[in-house]
């Protein structure tokens, strides 16, 4: 089929490239995707292991993504949780709970907090998640200076490997408060690639993100904000541009939301007292 | 919150607008993001509506997104299995199914074609999708010039509302043989705009879309690949990358499919022989 080389989540495959009316023979990198089954086994007598979810994602980082994935879904409350992780096969991941943590079948939707709120317009399920994510964006920190937001997208850039090549992963970057990088996760899917590097950070046992930052490659959605504020970061930027959902649910949840962060210029969309800018700004939200 | 005016998807909020060390206050337009309950009636005695999804969508076309998510997810078979669409609610909307149709429980989870491979490496799953969207691609055709496809992207700008503004929504265009644009439908979420724009054609009865072509603006992902196979869609092509499961698909299907699609230049990963150009295409793959 199309893969003739597979390595560190890039495949190159035979192409045409056509420039004008012109087509020549030639190699692509592409970013590999692939499904990933994530089940959890419950610690009781006779229990079958439940299939969470399937992702398509870049493989790497497997474990980190199966247990971030089920930490920002609301799965499992923390590391404590969990006996252990542990790969049963190329393209699956099972948990293992500890005696006594039970799945809560209510949470094994995928889209459960959204579910609540359906047939009104997400404002019950924003409830629910500042609920989930109660006490752990702390408020009034950290204080940034512009040039560290602006400083991101170049320091992201850096630490990636696959995305100049493909043009085609998203990356998500751990950043603390004067703009050093921490960590880095690339993924096809740009939820899956906040969950490894969440997931990394719960492996590490460092959640809460308390004054931290974490920048976003593309456009952020609801459910990256959503996924962000259950790990308590408290500054969530983006390249792209957020969805309404977004901004309505940063807000809620005390998290500063930066879009645009490109070129020496960024919007503050939520929680401004962070952003040591001289202006106007005024927290009218 | 957030929104002060929301009309046609875009929603308008107050921003700080950050350039350098200096902020300004400003007012930015965002795609409206708002969850979508997809729920589906059978015709029988003491049956309860079935909630199939919520889907996070951009409000508008929400009858067109419901139907055509039932078909691309293989729900239902065509616009036959229906006996009538309606909306039960500002973010609902209920199919109700023709007497003697009844839900497949096994293709009521999302990922049911991708859940059937799992373990393996996505192999199952393209043969599962290429026996549901057999004898929908026709082979051969349509034969494209260069310069068609040069002209699809300022085609799908040029009909575009939002984008422009907001820098946050993703467009699906469908074009025939000649590049004339025949519909165009946009969402935050990628998927969503596919399905929109396949769930208007499903009410046209104009599926298979033989002989179309079909854009997207972004990336490429298996799950778009088959939502435009089960459609019957010839020929593919994204602004941005495809993964390396969109490529295989596409070549398991029969499909031409067109990456990088800008600036007068585009990539074949697939079925190069509907690209007519003169060169040194092989279809080796």
């Amino acid at each position: 089929m199309a893969r003739t080389c597979h390595t560190s989540g890039v495949a190159s495959v035979p192409v045409g490239r056509v420039t004008g009316s012109l087509s020549t023979p030639a190699l692509d990198e592409l970013s590999v995707e692939e499904p990933l089954e994530i089940r959890v086994a419950e610690r009781a007598e006779n229990a079958t292991p439940t299939s969470v979810a399937v992702t398509m994602r870049t493989p790497g980082d497997d474990m980190e993504l199966a247990v971030g994935f089920l930490f920002t879904e609301g799965i499992i409350a923390g590391p404590d949780d969990l006996e252990g992780v542990e790969r049963t096969g190329p393209n699956a991941v099972m948990a293992r709970l500890r005696p006594g943590v039970a799945l809560d079948p209510a949470k094994l939707d995928r889209h459960s907090f959204v579910s609540s709120s359906c047939g009104a317009c997400g404002k019950r399920s924003i409830a629910a998640v500042r609920v989930l994510g109660r006490h752990r964006i702390v408020p009034g920190e950290p204080h940034l200076a512009p040039e560290v937001v602006h400083g991101l997208p170049q320091a992201l850039r850096a630490g990636q490997s696959g995305f100049a090549r493909t043009g085609g992963i998203h990356a998500s970057g751990l950043f603390d408060a004067t703009g050093r990088l921490l960590g880095l996760r690339e993924d096809v899917g740009r939820h899956n690639a906040l969950d490894k590097l969440i997931g990394a950070e719960l492996f590490a046992r460092r959640i809460p993100l308390a004054g931290r930052l974490v920048l976003v490659s593309g456009r952020v959605s609801f459910e990256l904000v959503q996924k962000a504020a259950i790990a308590g970061v408290p500054v969530l930027g983006a390249v792209g541009a957020p969805s309404s959902l977004a901004v309505d649910l940063a807000r809620g949840c005390g998290m500063t939301l930066l879009g645009f962060v490109r070129d020496a210029r960024f919007n503050v969309y939520s929680d401004f007292g962070r952003i040591d800018s001289t202006g106007f700004l005024t927290d009218s939200a």
